[in-house]
């Protein structure tokens, strides 16, 4: 028998490529052991593999067996890097991304594991990228306003068509057969935790950002039949389903799943959530005025507040939707670190490449070294932030980037400093539209890969005159499953209990230099002009070329 | 004694880095020899040779011994390759940057020369890429408009930075000392023609374009005096002499310079001229509706018509400035060949280059082979050419270029074709300004270094819907100035029959795809909307990055 301050828990996070499992001591949060397992199907985004066909533009599916791959390899290969007991595992908790939704029957079976379906493209899991619903979304969109729904306002104004909604409508319009053989209708998040407990389970987080679940309710089937009139059962038929708090024990684990994990039969399972969402307490940041940005490929931002305000162009606001007791925010950012990688994948000379290599160093902490020394605005250059389109507080995927100022002497390192102060006047876009709707915000809390370029964090700091905390750990939203995992066991009795001591942050790593962050105001306002006039209506021109380019591709 | 029929010419053309020799036979044009030789200085616009003191931003200074250099060994080198009898040569004439203007004494001596004066940068001779005079040239600009002088109009309403008076401002008002000092304020085209005949000498054409020469007067020292007291004495006490026109012979070859050029003594040496306006007969494009564009690193467009038209945005319109009897009109673009070397220079990845040397072929000729199959629109960009400022239509120096519709599937051929297309709508609305102004165009004639790149050509004759036709000569600037020298020493009568016999060029080599000029009126008017935003005073953030980065620069 363990003794129990050897207890242990295990978080896995089902990201877009792989799965990673952490293994976390309960009474003080360390890392033990961790194993990563990828997914043998990726993103399915060119071909079906069981067909071959080819899948239109905006798709992207998954094949659910490789989630269950991840309990297989990584659950147990993280126990033995731990070098622990199985049986000191006390919990097991769950996050994903989202809204990733899958059609399955009403045992949880995925539809793609039919035989016969398997050659239905709709029959598989709509990754969260997959964003082939965007005509879906908008008419949601147009019609929420129109009927003037309570919800849409908790929305940002706006449903996104990576949501479960947007996502089932298209699926009833595209194969109506797939979607009346459709019991239930589930986000990853909540079908992993049923494969491991054994029951249908549906968490308040999903519900209420990826979903439209507000209030306590639904939209009503008027609403939805308004849609399409099948589509008037969707929540009554294929969703509907008690939903259970963050942190709350969603059941045993199965003696199924205890043979695939390696872990006990009964232990702890913990109810789904979703990557960002999860990382606040791993952070530390679940308190008003702190906004935690899980800053990657793309960025998320997550805030939690006492009171409830409709911030536009918000992803959107839940109730108990991050840690329970506050309304949880969320915004986002929709090319971060891929519009870097952009840079040095498309305009990277031979020579910095070179330099790059022969110091050992990768391009981006090259460049960011030669750009760091710059004073603020020395290059001349000003850019917009939206080759990957603009979620906050835009919401518009049609957008594009925008760089202005070159001059004949404009440098490489020049471009990519001004595209990394683009993505920091972004979130200062996003920290001002919180304030202006009444919940300030007083420090950012960095996570995610890009937190170890000091000069991104730097430039941040002074960009938005704020400043950054660090979280303590590299698996964020792992070590958040493990805190989840640890109540869930009844080890703490809150997520907020169990993020004090198993979380962890550097507070105030970057504080702002007063004379940048001075100079960045300027800048800041000519950014927010170009983003009103660009963004805006002022000039619609990056949605006309963007409407020419996809004609002129498909005459050509 | 050499029979008529083999009787030679000497043109040479003085460039921006070096000065080229071209010998030509009188009889039918056919080019013999020619010789390059690079100025040991360059462009002086880091540090002053003399004291290593740091130029301010945008200075651009020459010394004048590199010229005399050009005759000294470019000439007999020339004549040597054409292997001909030097004796044979009955005529020289020179053609040369402009506005590229000296401060001299009076017996023509460069300040620069004094001893003492070479530490003082005000002293040299500034060449027509000198910037700094920008705040004076917007002064005399404004007093113009104030007092309503009748010549504004004639240089499309703006006096440039780069001209005679605004460096003579800038001199006057920087170092007085060297201003009291200057006994003549000469463009470095006459100064040149000075040497080789041993008299003072002024032509029509830089008096017009580069000067403020308009109807037989130059601006009245009241006019001056405004600007500055010590100002007034401008033209009277260093720049007014007579003018001479295109094809005159200014005197006969000195002793001293026969030595230089190994030529005979005595020998015809023509007046003065620009380079840009000496290819236009070379060309043969001397006749209306032919809008010859000499694109090099910058672009420069001359026009001839019958008719007097003030054309918003031109450099200039002079009567006789380009050939005898005709108005010729002058316009510009400030970087075209400079940007596309710009690019890359600073933003061709490692892999292209590697490309582009396993096929033996340049980095120019690689990109545009890319992006010559792209339907028109189909990268989703569309961008401003301001990287090295505006000439025509906006005459401001300040301006910087802009892209926009990047996403993150846009590549470097992407970007490449869309600097290419900005210059040709950069060309294109230089044409309708012609056009609205009463003057259509009908026809391009190109010469300059980009006429090799069939690529740029086709896009030219697409985006502006016009047909182009091409010099037959690689030396057009030389050949132009050979034609005047043939002029000077009596062979034809004038520059229109000499270039007629002497000229060449193929009419028609590209004609516009009526679907892609179709195609590229959308993007030119998206075009236009941009331009004028961002040009014409809806958003001067241009102008403010500038001042930004002067102001950082200055700080840090």
């Amino acid at each position: 028998m363990t003794p129990q301050s050897e207890h242990c828990v295990v978080g896995i996070d089902f990201g877009t490529l792989s799965g990673r499992a952490l293994v976390v001591r309960v009474a003080d949060g360390a890392e033990l052991g961790t194993a990563v397992h990828s997914y043998a199907h990726g993103v399915i985004d060119r071909k079906l593999p069981a067909t071959g066909e080819d899948l239109p533009p905006d798709w992207a599916l998954q094949d659910p067996q490789d989630y269950l791959d991840v309990l297989r390899h990584a659950v147990p290969e993280a126990v033995a890097h731990a070098g622990i007991d199985p049986g000191a595992v006390i919990g097991i908790a769950t996050d994903f991304t989202a809204c990733t939704v899958i059609p399955t029957l009403a045992d949880g079976t995925p539809l793609c594991w039919i035989p016969g379906l398997e050659t239905r493209p709709h029959a598989y899991p709509k990754l969260w990228k997959h964003h082939a619903a965007q005509a879906q979304a908008e008419r949601i969109t147009a019609l929420a306003h129109e009927r003037r729904e309570p919800w849409i306002a908790r929305y940002g104004g706006r449903i996104s068509s990576e949501w479960e909604f947007a996502k089932a409508l298209q699926l009833l319009e595209e194969d109506p057969e797939v979607y009346h053989n459709t019991e239930r209708w589930i986000e990853a998040a909540d079908w992993i935790v049923w494969q491991l407990c054994g029951n249908e389970n549906r968490n308040v987080c999903t519900a209420g950002y990826k979903g439209i679940h507000q209030d306590g309710r639904w939209p009503d089937p008027d609403f939805l039949g308004a849609l399409h009139p099948e589509f008037a059962d969707l929540v009554t038929g294929k969703i509907e389903h008690p939903l259970s708090a963050l942190g709350d024990r969603a059941g045993g684990l199965t003696a199924q799943a205890a043979v695939w994990t390696g872990l006990d039969e009964g232990i702890a399972v913990a109810v789904g959530n979703v990557d960002a969402h999860v990382t606040a307490p791993a952070a530390q940041a679940v308190d008003p005025g702190q906004l935690l940005a899980v800053m990657g490929t793309s960025t998320c931002h997550i805030l939690n507040a006492e009171q409830l305000a409709e911030v536009p162009g918000m992803c959107g606001v839940v109730e108990n939707g991050v840690v329970t007791g506050s309304w949880g925010y969320e915004a986002g950012q929709s090319g971060v670190g891929d519009i870097f990688a952009w840079f040095t994948d498309n305009q990277l000379p031979g020579p910095y490449g070179v330099a790059a290599r022969r110091r050992g160093i990768d391009p981006h902490e090259y460049l960011s070294g030669l750009a760091a020394a710059q004073p603020v605005g020395g290059h001349g250059l000003l850019a917009l932030d939206w080759h990957s389109g603009n979620r906050s507080v835009l919401v518009d995927h049609e957008l594009s980037g925008v760089i202005l100022g070159q001059t004949l002497a404009t440098r490489p390192e020049d471009i990519y400093r001004a595209l990394v102060e683009a993505t920091a006047f972004g979130t200062r876009t996003i920290v001002e539209a919180f304030g202006n709707a009444g919940l300030p915000v007083t420090e950012l809390v960095v996570a995610g890969g890009l937190l170890k370029n000091e000069f991104i964090m730097r430039t941040y700091a002074d960009a938005c005159d704020m400043p950054l905390s660090i979280i303590g750990s590299e698996q964020g939203p792992a070590l958040g499953s493990a805190i989840h995992a640890a109540v869930a066991a009844g080890a703490y009795p809150s997520v907020r209990a169990a993020a004090e001591v198993m979380g962890r942050v550097e507070r105030r790593v970057y504080k702002p230099d007063r004379h940048r962050a001075k100079a960045y105001d300027t800048l800041y306002g000519e950014y927010q002009r170009l983003h009103d006039y660009f963004g805006r209506g002022g000039n619609d021109v990056l949605r006309r070329l963007r409407r020419i380019r996809n004609e002129a591709g498909a005459s050509s």
